[in-house]
Order: structure tokens, then sequence, then C-alpha cells
């Protein structure tokens, strides 16, 4: 048996962590954008063996059990201890690891959802698992509600799904422009001293956002946050002021990656594609993804 | 401006009614289904005129403001108290009204999503104005949630959008039969003696699914719930035994509404259609819903 799940890449605008010993009240408030490509899982469940067995992959290169310790905490939790047989759990990415597309949370929520799938559960049971998973092995803390929710995501009230609460903003007409230039680890800016700083400036952001909730003040809320907090600075904040001459609303950093993205108009795209091409650049442009996770068995 | 909104129908397969002074606590348990049809809002909204005027019209009639309570309700809470011009809201439904399809929560929450998106606001909040419009005037109490989740859905704890929780049950292959035939007051059966039996029920139901959370599983409680309850019986209750002969799954009852409904794979659906067409009775087959409710403007 075949399964296949998709879930979108999460891009954080700005973020408040929220700690909290008890995984599923641990999350984070802050907003962000679900992109039309992401994370594809393909679960490969076979029977009669004299073992149970569980291989996972990335992109393809099978990977060890401390290379994938996101993944096989979930896969532990769902595969039945008495299954005797082999589970392989294929894990496909189209951005980067480490770069800030929620990668992780998507394989852990990707591998959720396959498995349950196969075994028994429900979507909830399978956010709840993979956003524990994310918490404890410490991957992310808002991705799996934020990919759960879709759209362009607001975290309202922090915590694990079906605690913590998300809202959607509307919008019209825009893709999104993502430019990946490099990692940055989640785990050492949560240990950093920039923690104070997002606090409080993610904080600042949140109320702001909903008092005049629209895509368009998101992304200068974004943009503020990551200039203040002094995650985005340099080169790279450099780069972000050649995007805004083409756009009409500001780029801004994704959380957290070395990478910049913006919301951008079919009219503004040619001449950002020009200007990131000139520069030899990676980049892409994709759609908002709207709906919800999807899982099924796969057909080829 | 032409803003359009899409909600799907919603029948519910049993539950338990939570009723509460705050409306976003008030709302119920249960479980069912979202349909691929439903209910199309189109808000037509001019500015210019010298007061601010709200029509609302069902199917294309007009429609007076008390036959209207909840649509107004929302609409009252959402344009603009200083807004000089007119609001033509237009409300279309594949199903009939009064027949257990959730119509009076789609109209509401598809006006909701129009005015918010053309007058400010968020999917969260055009959800919670809708739950709210719908407890106070008692068009129901779960549908604006179940709408909201999509899918086949089980509503795990009570209350409005943000309060409420709402998980969904994995399915395959399923396509969903409707066999409308007439209406039931939801405000009558929640003020009669049945209630007791609908909560008692209700609870057993919602506790075994989320044990086996199972579609199959869902179907069978829900019947269970339909005949102990008494709202299933009689000439509705030989039907649903006639089809069950063509179905691998049994049928049950809308709630609340004189008809059934009931999961149909395909090879299962020419001789349900056979028997149906033999009895010449109004039946739809439709598919499941699973994508957040819609709303953007509309080209035409």
């Amino acid at each position: 048996m075949l399964i296949r799940a998709f879930v979108p890449a999460h891009i954080t605008a700005f973020f408040v962590p929220v700690f909290h010993y008890e995984p599923l009240k641990a999350g984070s408030l802050g907003a962000g954008v679900n992109l039309s490509k992401g994370t594809n899982v393909f679960a490969s469940i076979e029977t009669g063996a004299l073992e149970r067995h569980i291989h996972v992959a990335f992109n393809g290169e099978p990977v060890r059990k401390n290379e994938a310790k996101i993944t096989y905490h979930v896969a532990e939790k769902l595969v039945p201890e008495d299954f005797l047989g082999e589970v392989e759990i294929w894990q496909y990415f189209d951005f980067p690891n480490g770069y800030g597309f929620g990668n992780s949370a998507g394989g852990a929520f990707g591998t959720a959802l396959t498995l349950s799938y196969a075994f028994g559960g429900t979507l909830l049971r399978a956010a709840h698992i993979a956003h524990e998973a994310e918490v404890i092995h410490r991957g992310g803390l808002g991705d799996v509600i934020a990919q759960l929710a879709g759209g362009i995501e607001v975290r309202v009230k922090a915590g694990g799904p079906g605690v913590g609460v998300v809202d959607n903003l509307f919008f019209e007409g825009y893709k999104v422009l993502v430019v990946p230039l490099g990692r940055l680890s989640t785990r050492e800016v949560l240990d950093g001293d920039v923690v104070k700083a997002i606090e409080r400036e993610g904080k600042v952001a949140l109320e702001t956002l909903l008092k005049d909730p629209r895509p368009e003040r998101m992304m200068v809320l974004a943009r503020a946050f990551a200039e203040r907090t002094g995650l985005l600075g340099g080169e790279l904040l450099e780069l972000a002021r050649q995007l805004d001459k083409n756009l009409s609303n500001p780029s801004s950093m994704i959380m957290l990656g070395r990478g910049l993205f913006a919301l951008a108009r079919e009219k503004e795209i040619e001449s950002v594609r020009n200007l990131l091409d000139e520069l030899e650049l990676p980049y892409d442009v994709v759609e908002i993804y709207t709906d919800r996770p999807k899982v099924g068995r796969w057909m080829g």
C-alpha cells in the first residue's frame, strides 16, 4: 500500500515563541503564509516481514535515525507496536532544508497523515503528534498549526492543534516571491539573546495586525519586525531594499532562514525576475495554498 | 463591486446540542459531512447613495427583514454604520431551506465572508458573527464551525469558531447520496421532549466514534442515533432499509430534515439511482467538500 500526503511549505513573517513543558500548550503567536509547493510524503507499507522495520529517506536518500528524529518520533507513535512489516517513509522537499520553509513540520505532519491514514487516526490527532514531535525535538513551534490552517494565517492564540487558534486573512491577486539564500538554525536563534527582542517586537506586530488585518499591513509589520530584532541586516537588507523598488508591498525576511519573501502582484513579477536574474540569485514564484493538507492512497 | 462566497451544505449525522447564554460558548458536539453543493452568496456593494440600504434575496426573490433575521443580523454588524450606499445580498441555495442542509448557516457565513471581504475582517471573525447570528436567532448550533472545517467532521469540543474544536475523518472513494423529502424545524425539535434522548444518544455516538474514528463507523452510529431518539421511524425508516440493500454502509437521517443521506461508493450508485427513480423520489449524488469556504471578487 502506498499513501501520499502533501503539506504546504510555510513561511513565518513574524512570531512570538511560547514555550511550555506540555507540548500541546507550546506554540507561537504570529503570522505567515502557506505555499503551493512544500513537502510530499510517500509511505510504503508492506506486511509479511518477521520484524517491524521503519525506514526514512529525504529527497531519495536514506537517512539514519538520529538525522530524522522528528520523523521517527512520529512513526514510532503511529506504526502499531505489533506490526510486522516494512514501513518506508519517503519525504520530498520542494525547498531546501533549514531555509525557513517549515520542511521539518511538513515532513512530520506528512508522515503523521500517511501513517494515520494507513493505520487509523484523524486529521487533528495526526497534527497533534506532528506538533508534539516538532516541539520536543525543537524543529519549530508554530508550523504544524499554521500548515493545518492554510492561506495567509495569523496565530492569535498559541498552542498546538486543537489548543491554539489560527485566523486567516483575506487576500486578492497575490503570488509569493521567495528568495532562499541559506540556512539559519531555529534552535540557535531561539537559544540566543535575540529572543527578548523577538518577543517584544512580535507582540507589537501581532497587536497592530489584529487592528488592521490585511496582508499589506502584515508585510509592513514583518519588515519592521525583521529589522528591529536585528535578524535582517547587511547584504540581505540591501537586497530587500532593491526588491522593494519593484514591489507595491515591502519584502521581508523568511523566519527563520537566510532568505527573503514578498507578496507580488502579477504585473510586478517580470521586473523582480529581471532583477534577480541579473543578480544571479535563486528565486521562485509560487501560489498561496489555501486548502487543507492532503492525504490519500497513491495510484502512481 | 461584486463579491462571491461559497459555503458547503452541511448534513449532521448525530449531535448533542450545547446551550450557553454566551453565543461563542454555545454549539454542538457531533459529526457530519460537508457537500460540494451548498450556498452561494453574492454581495453587490455600490457607494454614492444618500442612505445606508441593505437588501436581501433568497434564490432571486427579495425577502423582508423579519424573514431573513440571521442575514440581517450579520449585515448590520459588518456594513459600517456610516456607509452610504446600496448593499444587495443574493443568496442561492442548492438544496431547499429547512431540509437540514445548513442553508441558514451557509447564508449567514457566506454573507459574513462577502461583507468582511468588502469592508474588512478575517475568516475567523466572519465565522464568529455568522455563528452568533445562528445561535441568537436559533438557526442552528454547529453548522458554521462544521462548514469552516470541511470534509467529514467531528465536533469534539462544543463552541463557536475559535472556541469549539473540530476534527476530520479520513475517507476514501465516497460520494454522498442525499434524499431530501421535506422540512423539519430545528427549533421545534430542540424545544421538544426528544432533546433528552438526543443528548443521551449523541454522547454515546460521539464517544464510540472517537474510539474508532472512521466514516463507516460514523454511519452505523448515525443510524442508531436516528432510530433510538425516535427521530427516524415509519416510512422514512422503511426507505432507509430499502436503500441499505444497495449500500455497504447504512444510510441515515439528515439531522434535522425529513430526508436521508448515505456514503456511497461509485459502484453502488447505479442501483441506488434505479431504486429512487422507480420510487419517483428526489435525490442527488454529490462530492464531499474538503476545502475551506471560499470568498473573492466575482468577475461574472
